[in-house]
């Protein structure tokens, strides 16, 4: 017993720190190959599209379960801001979950092997990604310093050595690359393999450079930054798709290098099974591969204030700046800026912000019992 | 023969177009091993220390030599801006060159493997590196998207996807990783292996980031970066040394930046056979390791003007800027400011300009004979 607990422990990592975020509009079969290293865990499951569909998720997991009624019941109108019909569901579950980190997964995505062909533990590299500082200002040629068997070269700034507290990690990708629809079509055949292109490194993205952040293989310290993960306004009703994880990657990394925070990318690889519909894809996309020549300078260029100074208020801000610079893109953007302000007004009634910001404790409380919190025991 | 003639020009792509510069105190031997790669290749020797010394070159390679009586000889009085006794002499040899390309390397360094046990051909990658765009606007996290089986991912601007042209191609080393002389004394025993810290990415690093970039293992493109490549004033008669490569990095990065051309870190490895002495280190290095906490910063928040729209005009500005901001840390840096100004003026009566920019092939013509070019012939 003593040995499968120790067991347990060093493959489930922070478990009690850690919620997993699965959005869905089918069984989770997928978690069987997962057991290994998510059994430990929390899962907040997202379902989407209709409702009335039953969700099968395989014994043993411990799960709390969303469908729209849930979500629709728990935010009221300000449920308007959460999509329907788009993986961007998933930010409902950051929004509920109360732990510090957040994990989310795609559910056609399965354990991949490293070069050695040992399976790799997605979570625990997370987690070794977020507990040890980012190096933002200027960039390690040896990648990762804090990994071992590596540290800062040569020529490297003591004074940056400490780093600076790391808010995202990004995980990659096995397979099926993430591709926009163009290059689905041009490239049908390209893969990831864990011979040729497994690349053995993390790295901090650097203040002020910004990257596609893809939600497929994603962690985050939702203490520091979880009000800034929000995915948009995307799927049905909305005249775009598939750049929700896009829209909350420039937003979250804008808000990053405001505050001060850092964001890594690279390891952990996760298997990614199947490539979406191209032409499905392109229909989506369309409109997102014309408006991210706004979008992404419009996150480029833009300065926040100082007054700033909390990820809420950083969003605050940055859905003013939404409506003043891109609503002359497209009228949908006036939509969004607004959906941004109900996203964090739902955000605030769930995660109350504490008066007294002096304890650290106080600035997460437990939510109010019996007011949002409702689960569908397992 | 014309089996070994393709094998030739497979492993010793663009061999008229690249000069090797290798600075050195000792027998070259280490190119023995390095023949089936370099031996097409032209050498360019700089030879530091006693002009006495026979420096031993391998047979079969041609090359050219110049020690320090040569350089005096060359340079008459500018020959003071060429450091003596450092590793940083080596730039006398980019100024030399007619070459479109440089690669630079230490003499203790070897072929290194790849993780299949295939040696890597350094140059080869250096000028895929060089000749192919880089993407310094924004990340791709799937790295060198010009690599063979990968590409840019979803969410990245069609817009940015031509990239800029590259400058420089910073290599990394297997077996002695480059650290300072501190660090070297912390972890004596730390090694990098081709199977534990093989990395397999070549990336751009980002516009306006700055790195620590290592002489040992460099390649960069002469015609458009090659007067910002001055090493500075290193070794005897200074109060620094082991910063002569480092200067060179941040002062070239930013003009890299501001001229719009890009610089690549990370493949080709090779191999770094030994450790200097950490205590011989730690006094050449103490006052670097000081005024990098200023350097830094320095290179960091300088803007140059629209004026400087070529490396030269840009290098004599960084001059004037260094001069005027870092001669309050140091009145080493009055001098090493008026160096980089004699560097150019060296630069120029090698390279002379050419009134009419309009021809390609005249923005480099052939240095005037018998004037400057004083080759020992091989």
């Amino acid at each position: 017993m003593a040995g499968y607990h120790l067991e347990a422990i060093e493959a489930a990592p922070l478990k009690d720190d850690v919620d997993i975020v699965i959005p869905t509009i089918r069984s989770l079969d997928f978690l069987e190959q997962w057991r290994p290293f998510l059994r430990h865990y929390h899962l907040i499951i997202v379902q989407d599209g209709d409702p009335s569909i039953n969700i099968r998720v395989p014994d043993g997991y411990d799960y709390e379960l969303y469908n729209r009624n849930d979500i629709n019941r728990i935010l009221g109108p300000r449920a308007s801001c959460i999509s329907y019909k788009d993986g961007g569901c998933r930010c409902f579950g950051f929004m509920v979950s109360k732990k510090k980190y957040i994990y989310t997964i795609d559910d056609d995505c399965f354990v991949a092997k490293d070069p050695s062909g040992k399976e790799i533990n997605v979570i625990a590299q997370h987690i070794k990604n977020l507990e040890t500082p980012s190096t933002p200002h200027y960039f390690n040629t040896l990648y990762d310093p804090f990994r071992d068997g590596t540290d800062f070269v040569r020529g490297y700034p003591f004074s940056l050595r400490e780093g600076v507290q790391t808010a995202i990690s990004h995980g990659l990708w096995l397979n099926i690359p993430d591709y926009d629809a163009p290059t689905q079509l041009v490239k049908p055949r390209e893969r990831n393999t864990s011979l040729c292109r497994y690349v053995d490194a993390v790295m901090t993205i650097p203040k002020g450079v910004l990257y596609p952040m893809c939600g497929m293989n994603l962690a985050f310290n939702r203490e520091l930054i979880g009000p800034a993960m929000y995915f948009g306004l995307m799927g049905e009703g909305q005249p775009i798709s598939r750049y929700d994880d896009m829209w909350a990657g420039w937003a979250a990394k804008v808000v990053c290098d405001h505050l001060g925070f850092g964001v890594k990318t690279g390891l952990p690889y996760l298997w990614h099974s199947k490539a979406s519909n191209p032409f499905v894809n392109l229909k989506k996309e369309h409109k997102g591969l014309h408006w991210q020549e706004d979008m992404v300078p419009f996150f480029q260029n833009l300065r926040l204030s100082k007054e700033s100074d909390t990820a809420t208020k950083c969003y605050m801000e940055l859905s003013k700046m939404t409506k003043e610079n891109l609503t002359k893109v497209d009228p949908y953007f006036e939509n969004l800026a607004d959906a941004m302000v109900t996203w964090i007004e739902a955000w605030e009634e769930l995660n109350p912000p504490v008066k007294n910001e002096a304890c650290d404790e106080e600035l997460n409380p437990p939510v109010k019992k019996g007011s949002v919190k409702d689960v569908k025991a397992k």
